[in-house]
C-alpha cells in the first residue's frame, strides 16, 4: 500500500526531474552551441519548462502523497533512501508552496530587468543604473524571506536555499574565526618577496592546453562515456542525470591558469554528480548535498590536488613536453610557486587561495547588512571599496572592477556567495580525514593514481547525493560540523613554505 | 472578446510549441553530442516532454477555445493567419483526440520493441525476427486508421499524417503516370555507355569537404546567425523555432557526394524553416506545409541547383582549388556527368535522380497492399525482390540489402515514403514556374547569385508555413495540383543530354 504510494511519488518526481533535465540541456546549449537567433525562443522554452516543473512539483497530488507517506517514513531507517527521499522532498515542497505565485512572477520579472540593467551598468561603470533594480530585488527577497517567518534571522531563509538547514549565525561564527587569520596571512605574505609567475602569461597553444586538461581529468577519473567537455565563455558543469554530466572550459591563449585549473575545478563538480548512487536517479536526491559541499569537491581537485607539489611532480614533466619552449627552462619549484602566487586583487574569480575567502566575506557581510537594515543599497559602492582596502589592501579604481563585477545580485542570487568559502573549508576537513585514512595519499598523487581518493569521495560523499543536509553530512564524515581550523592550518603551512614565512606570525 | 480567446489559444499553443522545441533539442543533442551514458535518461526525458505536449495540445481547454473560435474564423479572410491557425489547429486537434490513449501507448511500446528487432534482424539478415513485430505494427496502424472511419481508403488516414488532405487515390494516379516513364528511362540509360565517376571515390580531406559545403550553402543564403551545422551519423535538419534551425552532415573521406549533396539537401530544408513568417512563431503553423513540400525544397537545392551545369560552372573551379590533386585533371563536363551518374542500385538512400522514385513506388505499393489485404507481411521479402527486379533490374542478394534496409516501418512510419517522391515532383512544378518568373535564373546560378531564387521561394512557399494543405499550396503557386509531367520532362531532357539518348525512346 505504502509502497504503491511511494512508487506514485517517485513517478511524479521523475517527471519533474525530466523537465528539469530538459531545461538544463536547453541552458547548456544556450551557453555552448546555440546560434544568436535562438535567444528569444530559448527564453520562452526555458520559462515554459521551469513553470511546468514548478507546477508539477507543487501539485496537490504530491502534497497529498507526502502527507500520507510521512508517518510511514518515520517507521523506516532514517538514513534509508526512502526516508530521506520523503523527508527532503517534503522539506522542499513546504518551502516552495509557502511562496505566493505572484511573488515568484514578480521576482522573475525583476531579475530579468535587473540582469539587463547590470550588463549596462557594468559596461558604463554606472552603479546608479543598477541601483533601483537592486533595491527592488532586495525588497522582493525580503518579502520572500518573510514567507518563512518565524525565523531566527531574516537572512536564514535565503541561505537555506543554497545550504539546507544552515543558519546565518553559524556562518557568521565561522567567518569571524576565519577573517583575522586570513587577513594576517595576506599581510605577512605581502611583506615577503614576490614569487615569479611571468611564465604563465606566455603564448600557449589552445589545443595543447585543452589536451593536457583532458589528460589530467581522465587520470582523475572523469568518465567520458558519461560526459563530455565543451567550450563556454563562463565555465560550468551541468548534469542531465547521473550518467550524463558535462563540463565546460574556457581557454586563454596567453594565460595558462584559466583552462588548467578551470578544467580541474569543473571536473571536481562533475565527479560528484557522476558518483551519486543510481538508486537515487530521477529524484530530488540525485544531486549534491548543497552548493558548499559541491564546491568542496571542485576546490579539492583544483587546489588540494591540482595546486599541490606531489601533483606537479607527476604532471609537470608532461606539461613541459606539451610546452617545451615556454616551460623547458622553468624548474618544478618555480612552476609550483608560480601557480600558487598570492596577490591581492580586485576580482574574485581571479583570486588566489589565500585571498579568495576575503572576497567572499566582504560580500556576505554586505548581504547580511542589507537585510538587517544597517547597509543601504545606495551605499554599496562606498562600503565595498572601504572593505576591499581593509581586507585586501587594494582599492577598486571604479565600480566595474568593484561592486559591479559579479552577476549574482542582479540575478537575485542572494545567500549564494557564502557557499564558495564554506566549500573551501569543507574541502580541508575532508582532506585531513582522507589523509588519515589513506596515509600514502601524497605518494599516490605523485604516481598519478587517484583511484583511492576518488573511491573515498564516492563512498563518503558522492553516493549519498542530497540525502543529508550539509552540516549533517560533514559531521558524519569528519566528526565535526563545518570548521575553519583545518583550512587555516593548510593555508599557513602551504604559504609559509612558499613565501618563507615565520610560522609564529600567522598562526 | 474573440481576440482575447485567440490570445488564450495562442498562449496555450505556445506552451505546446515550447515543449516540442525542447524535445527537438533533446533529440538533436542525442544525435550529435550526447555521451552514450545519457541514453537511458534521455529516453525518460523525451517521453515525458512528448506526453506533456500531447496532453496539453489535446486538453479540454483548447477544445473549448477551438469550438468558440471556429464560427469567428469563418467570418475572417480564410487566408488570414488567424483563420488558418484556427482551421489547422482544429483539424489536428480532432485527429489527435480521436485516437484512444491506450492505442497510443500500445503503439509506442510496439515500435520501441520493433526498432530493436529491426536492428537485430538487419544485422543478422533475418527477416523472421522482425516479422511478428511488423505484423503487430500493421495491426495497430489498421486500428489507428479505423479511428478515422469512414474513409475513402483505409490508407488515407496514414497518408494524411504526413500529407494533410492528400488521398491514396491521388498518389496512386500520380505514381501510375510516373512509373512507366521512369522505368523506360532507366532501361534506355542502361543500354548506353556508362559515365565515369571514379574520381568521386578518391581520398578527400574531411575538413576541406566541410569548408566547401559551408561556402556553398552560405551562398544559398543559409543564415549562420540563425543556425549551425554539426556532424551526425544520419544527417537531419532540426528547427527549434524560426530563428534557430540547425543542419547536420556526415562526411566520408573516400566519397565526395555524401557531404557535398547532403549539405545542400539539409540546407534546403533549413531555408524553408528559416523562411516562415515570424507572425506564425510558436504556433502549429511555424513549420512546413507537409513532408512532400519540405522535400521539394531540399531536393530543389540538392538536385535542381546542386546537380545542374550552371551551378558547377560557378563552383567547380572552387572545388578544384580545394582538391587540385583529385580534380585538377577532371574537366567540368566529366565532373557534371559523374555527379549525375545513373546506376540502378539496391539502396534507396544512395539512389540517383532517375531511379530514386522507383524505390519509393515499390514501398508505397507494398504499404497499400498490406492495408488492402492483398499483401501479407510474411511475403514482403519475396515481393520486394521481384519488384526490384521488375523496376530496377537488380536483385537483392539478401534481405539486409532489401526489405530490411529502411528504418521506417519498424518505427511505425507507414504513409511516409510517398512524400519523398512527391517532393521531387513538386520541386519541378515550382522550378518551371520559377523559370517563367525569373527568366535568367540559369545565369544567376552561373554567377553564384541565389538571391532571386530564395526570394521567390520565401514569398511563394516559405513564409506561409503550414497555413495551407500541400495540394492547395501547390495549386496556388503553380496553377495545378501535384503533377508528374514537369519531373518527367526534366529527367528526360537532362539524362538524354548526359547519356546521349534518342528523345523518342523515352518521351
Amino acid at each position: 500500500m505504502m509502497e504503491s504510494k511511494l512508487t506514485q511519488l517517485k513517478n511524479l518526481l521523475g517527471e519533474v526531474s525530466d523537465l528539469q533535465s530538459a531545461a538544463a540541456l536547453l541552458s547548456w546549449d544556450q551557453q555552448t552551441y546555440m546560434p544568436p537567433g535562438g535567444a528569444e525562443g530559448r527564453g520562452h522554452q526555458l520559462s515554459t519548462l521551469e513553470t511546468l516543473a514548478h507546477l508539477k512539483f507543487t501539485s496537490v497530488e504530491i502534497g497529498r502523497l507526502l502527507d500520507e507517506l510521512t508517518p510511514y517514513a518515520e517507521t523506516l531507517d532514517p538514513d534509508s533512501d526512502e526516508a530521506c527521499l520523503i523527508r527532503v522532498t517534503r522539506r522542499e515542497y513546504e518551502k516552495r508552496t509557502r511562496v505566493p505565485t505572484d511573488l515568484v512572477a514578480d521576482f522573475a520579472r525583476a531579475t530579468a530587468l535587473a540582469h539587463l540593467a547590470w550588463t549596462e551598468a557594468r559596461a558604463e561603470n554606472n552603479f546608479s543604473k543598477l541601483l533601483p533594480h537592486l533595491e527592488k530585488i532586495v525588497e522582493l527577497r525580503r518579502r520572500y524571506a518573510e514567507c518563512f517567518a518565524p525565523y531566527e534571522h531574516i537572512y536564514d531563509p535565503l541561505l537555506d536555499d543554497f545550504e539546507p538547514g544552515m543558519k546565518t549565525a553559524e556562518v557568521r561564527a565561522i567567518f569571524n574565526a576565519l577573517r583575522p587569520k586570513q587577513v594576517a596571512l595576506v599581510r605577512a605574505i605581502a611583506e615577503r618577496p614576490q614569487v615569479d609567475s611571468s611564465f604563465l602569461h606566455l603564448q600557449y597553444d589552445e589545443q595543447k592546453q585543452w589536451d593536457f586538461g583532458v589528460e589530467v581529468i581522465t587520470a582523475f577519473g572523469y568518465d567520458w562515456k558519461r560526459g563530455r567537455q565543451d567550450k563556454a565563455p563562463h565555465p560550468f558543469t551541468q548534469s542531465f542525470g547521473i550518467d550524463d554530466v558535462r563540463i565546460t572550459t574556457r581557454v586563454y591563449p596567453d594565460f595558462l591558469n584559466t583552462a588548467l585549473f578551470g578544467t580541474m575545478h569543473e571536473a571536481g563538480h562533475a565527479l560528484y554528480e557522476m558518483g551519486v548512487d543510481h538508486a537515487l536517479a530521477r529524484t530530488p536526491l540525485a544531486s549534491g548535498a548543497s552548493l558548499a559541499v559541491h564546491e568542496s569537491q571542485s576546490r579539492m581537485w583544483e587546489n588540494l590536488v591540482g595546486r599541490s607539489l606531489p601533483f606537479w611532480e607527476r604532471f609537470y614533466p608532461r606539461l613541459q613536453e606539451y610546452f617545451p619552449e615556454q616551460l623547458g627552462k622553468v624548474d618544478l619549484e618555480t612552476f609550483y610557486k608560480g601557480v600558487n602566487r598570492v596577490s591581492p586583487s580586485l576580482i574574485r574569480v581571479e583570486a588566489d587561495e589565500a585571498t579568495y575567502n576575503l572576497h567572499i566575506m566582504l560580500r556576505l557581510e554586505i548581504e547580511i547588512g542589507m537585510f538587517e537594515g544597517t547597509i543601504r543599497v545606495k551605499d554599496l559602492p562606498e562600503i565595498w571599496n572601504s572593505r576591499m582596502q581593509e581586507y585586501l589592501g587594494v582599492m577598486p579604481p571604479n565600480d566595474t572592477l568593484g561592486v559591479l563585477q559579479d552577476i549574482h545580485w542582479s540575478s537575485g542570487l542572494i545567500g549564494y556567495f557564502a557557499t564558495y568559502a564554506l566549500g573551501n573549508l569543507i574541502s580541508l576537513q575532508l582532506w585531513e580525514r582522507i589523509q588519515q585514512e589513506i596515509p600514502d595519499l601524497s605518494d599516490q598523487i605523485r604516481r598519478g593514481d587517484f583511484t583511492a581518493l576518488l573511491g573515498w569521495l564516492r563512498r563518503n560523499i558522492h553516493r549519498h547525493g542530497a540525502k543529508f543536509e550539509p552540516q549533517d553530512l560533514v559531521q558524519r564524515v569528519t566528526g565535526s560540523k563545518i570548521d575553519p581550523a583545518p583550512y587555516i592550518r593548510y593555508l599557513n603551512t602551504k604559504f609559509a613554505q612558499i613565501y618563507g614565512l615565520n610560522g609564529d606570525i600567522i598562526s
